[in-house]
């Protein structure tokens, strides 16, 4: 009887860390060749796998990048769940500004970001995942926003704080355009850094 | 010998009109259906032509694509020039909020412009005609936010001006991305432009 979580949990965990396997060989993959030419073969080789273990895991690579997805949005969620544990949340922000450029500017990530939303843009599955995901961000990001606000918050409209969100939203999505666009975007970083922190102000502050 | 100049104009210019058919054609055929799944031969039959006569338009679709990235920093260069002729410039953009929203977050045209860059970040030589006409709107746009400045340009360093330049890029590009994410966000314009008007007057003003 003792033994049996462990032999239940076992597994699971293990499928856990080969599903994780799967979905960074698939990040790459995709990015490299783009998702209609990476195939899942290709996949299971950069996972070290065989192609019959892989569809033990997924059934296609819309499920594959459906849980890409899935996972961008939960350390998205988790991020910002780290923020809201900060006393002064707009302080921090700012001081971690820097830091919120530089990962938003990494070119691989912003790369394999583009494939997802390009093929979400044709393919009505993902764009419900994607949209899911958006959702959930933009909740989070709103209440993160309320929670900056302080005592004022309730004297801010819902529509304000809707307002901010998406264009806090735009301006990290359109980091990771930018350092597609250009790559030495993130160079730019220390010129960038004091001029978000005046935008953060007007997005974050009463 | 007046005839001449007719006989050598009218052909560049059908020539002109032809390649724009074939622009027209090829964006909607790489938006629909990725820009490896659509072939020369749809992309000719969308703009009413032979396969052989767009051969003689574009060499293949390498050059059609970054000839549509041309064409939109060319649209954009004619964008900015157009604000530049504007009395009082900052005025006249916060004026303009609500149609530069609309506009970068037209559907169709963002999910154009996503499967140009997700090509970029895998095609050479498409990523150096983006990275040429992204640093030309970059330029653009400094000249742009130096003559917001007025009187008061000389005082900012260039590396504020480059700054507020890249933030104003990033908000634009991620308006562009937040749409394909989520397609009401086009109906969101009334909440997002008046936060967007403060942000602008955090990029354009002294």
């Amino acid at each position: 009887m003792n033994a049996a979580p462990t032999m239940t949990t076992a597994p699971t965990e293990r499928a856990q860390a080969r599903r994780q396997q799967v979905l960074d060989a698939a990040s790459d993959a995709f990015r490299r060749r783009g998702f209609h030419a990476a195939s899942m073969a290709e996949i299971a080789k950069l996972a070290g796998m065989s192609p019959g273990h892989i569809y033990n895991l997924f059934e296609n690579k819309d499920e594959i990048i459906a849980a890409i997805v899935e996972r961008d949005c939960e350390e998205i969620l988790a991020r910002i769940s780290e923020i809201q544990q900060e006393g002064d949340l707009l302080q921090k922000m700012l001081e971690g500004t820097e830091q919120a450029l530089d990962e938003h500017s990494e070119v691989a990530k912003a790369a394999l970001q583009l494939e997802v939303l390009a093929e979400a843009s044709r393919n009505p599955r993902l764009a419900a995942v994607v949209r899911r995901s958006q959702a959930l961000v933009n909740e989070r990001a709103q209440a993160l926003i309320r929670q900056s606000l302080g005592e004022q918050a309730h004297a801010v409209s819902d529509e304000e704080i809707q307002g901010r969100s998406l264009l806090l939203g735009a301006l990290f999505n359109g980091l990771t355009a930018l350092s597609v666009r250009d790559p030495e975007v993130a160079r730019q970083i220390p010129v960038m850094a004091p001029v978000m922190r005046r935008v953060l102000q007007v997005l974050l502050a009463p």
